[in-house]
Order: C-alpha cells, then sequence, then structure tokens
C-alpha cells in the first residue's frame, strides 16, 4: 500500500469565499502515483468545508444564501461569541456542509461524475488555513 | 491491498425518491472478495445523495418535508435557475445530506449497527444517474 | 495493509448529550500500529452522529440550539412517530450532522489541525449504542 500527503494553504480575500480545488487535488493524486484507491480531503480549520458540487457561479451564491438563511450572523445570540469569538457562524455552517469528502481513485484519475467539482468552502477566511489531502491506494 | 469498482445505474420513476441500496452494496463487497477494509458509495451526480438512516417510510417522508421546508423549491428565486436549469433546489438539498458514506468492511461483510440501510436519495430524477461503489482492502 | 477494528460503549446521561471522544480514538490508532492510513469514525445507531468541531461548551450549546431550531421536536407530527417511536427529531438531526468522518494517519497520529475534535453527538441517549472505529494502513 502507498501513501502520499500533501497540504494545501488557502488564504481567502473576502471573508466567506469559496475555491474551487479540483486541478489541485487532481496533481496530488497524479503525484502520488497511486492508480487504485481513496483520496481523502479535508479543511484542518473548523470554521471552513470540503464539498462536492457544481463549478456554477450562480449555485455558489445559492449556497452562501441558503447558509445565511438557516444559520444568520449578524445580531444572533451566540453562546460561543461570548469567548471574545465571533465567528460562531462559521463553525456551525461548517457542521451543515461537512468537513471532508472521500473520492475514489481509479487509472490513477479521480473517479468522478460528469459535473463534480471538488470546492472549499471559507467561512471566516483572510488568514492562512490549511487543507490535507491524503491520497491511499497501489 | 485488493481494489474493486462497480457503478449502479439508477432511474427512479418519481423526481423525487430514495431508494435502499443496502443488498447491491453487500453484493459487490462479496463479489470484491476484500475481507478487510473500506467501502465508499457515492452519488456521481451532483443533485443526488447517498446516506445511512432508518429503511421506514414514515421517516423517509420526514427527511422529505424536512429538505422541502429548509430548502423550497416553487417560487423561489435560486440563482442557479438563471442558468436555464430548475433544480437549484436539488443540488441545495444533496449539500445538506450530503455526497458519500464510507462503511467499515469486517470479516467480508458491512460492519452494520442494528438499523443502518444505505440509501440513494434523488432529487432531480427521472433519468439515468450512477452510482460509485469502491472497495479497497484484503 | 493492516487493518484494526474496535467499537466505543457509550451511554450518556442525558437524552441528548455530545461527548469528547478524540483521546479514545487517538489510543486505538496508536494500538493499531499503523503509521500511514485513514480511519473512519462512525455512529452505528441512526439517532447518533460523529463529527470534528470545537471543543467548546458555549459552541456545543449552539449546535444544539440550531439543531432544535431546524429540527423541532415537541409537538412536530413527524410520520415516523407514528410507528410508537417518539425519537423522529434525532433520526433527522443525524441526518444534517452527518453519520461518520474519516481522519488521516500520517506518523502514527491523527494528521490534525489545531482545534479538531472528535465528537459523538447523542440526540437519543440513556441507552448503550456503539461507535465504529475502524483504521487502514501501514
Amino acid at each position: 500500500m502507498k501513501s502520499f500527503t500533501e497540504h494545501l494553504w488557502m488564504e481567502t480575500k473576502k471573508r466567506i469565499e469559496f475555491v474551487n480545488i479540483t486541478r489541485q487535488v487532481q496533481e496530488i493524486v497524479k503525484k502520488s502515483g497511486v492508480k487504485e484507491g481513496l483520496v481523502l480531503v479535508n479543511a484542518m480549520h473548523i470554521t471552513a468545508s470540503v464539498y462536492i458540487n457544481d463549478a456554477e457561479s450562480g449555485l455558489i451564491e445559492d449556497i452562501q444564501k441558503l447558509l445565511e438563511r438557516l444559520v444568520p450572523n449578524h445580531d444572533h445570540p451566540y453562546k460561543h461569541n461570548l469567548t471574545g469569538e465571533d465567528n460562531a457562524y462559521a463553525h456551525l455552517r461548517r457542521m451543515l456542509i461537512g468537513r471532508d469528502v472521500v473520492v475514489a481513485i481509479t487509472d490513477g484519475k479521480l473517479d468522478f461524475g460528469p459535473w463534480e467539482a471538488i470546492y472549499y468552502a471559507e467561512f471566516d477566511g483572510q488568514r492562512k488555513k490549511r487543507v490535507l489531502v491524503k491520497v491511499i491506494g497501489e
């Protein structure tokens, strides 16, 4: 069994920003030399998510609006913010969208459907954060 | 390390329909010959989910109603639908329910609790779509 | 390839209670002897979740309140409860928070960011339930 680990550094310009990282993950899979296996992609910070969906700007706005509606930020009395933080909303949105995706590798490539794209969803950015990419297989 | 890949073709009669695929995944695990490992099961299309919960028809209705309440479809001005699509709600519901599950294989079987069942949740069906089942282990 | 399986028994005092299981998972990874690989941690019962977020009591309250708001329990006419159960809300909350996490193992340790902690989220406790920890790698 082979394994291969790489971290992607993310630093978004906006506090909330979604970044397509599909190509970077594909390159790491290629570099790993794994032909058959799995790749785990996860946010290492707890105010960000990794998810798979469409690379379409309208949908990205829809996801952000849905999260604003379900988990409002401003003027909401979250307990976590009593610690001096102001990012309770970011922790909570990450709870709904999830932390990680696991993708199959077949013939050395991401075994993807026609429109699947891997996104890093930053909910509290403008600082350096990491995404872990771990490949295992043969 | 062994690996084994199979795709399940799904074509639901209704636009929104949940299908129990536990038996099919079990058969693929058996066919793979893997005794100890992991199986990844994921929707390859971005308007469908795979999840694990109870095989109980009332609960399935409850899940569908919860999603209608949190992510309404009709008369909701989603940006994604300005592209000519009408399935923004389906992309968004899949964001909440998730894309994939990873299940342990122990002694050649799905290492399941008493009521766990694997479901394919179709949010925009009536056409052919695929589920990926990837087994790795020994 | 090595594999190692262990089940954690959970029995919460309150019906809804979140338990930090990070140390227990770390010990299982150590015991497994796996240096490079993946560990799957999942609730084996369908009214509980496993998630990764901050070990901060205010945030835990915020998560529980968010779930009460999105998926109310009392006086809500869920179909699943017509079977004689009273835990439809617990099944549904688990749908939003998710069933499993997959964590990378690097150099024999959980490859974690600074604040990641693994939690068992019980939505219908006060009885014995299990969490599965499956390690694979080398």
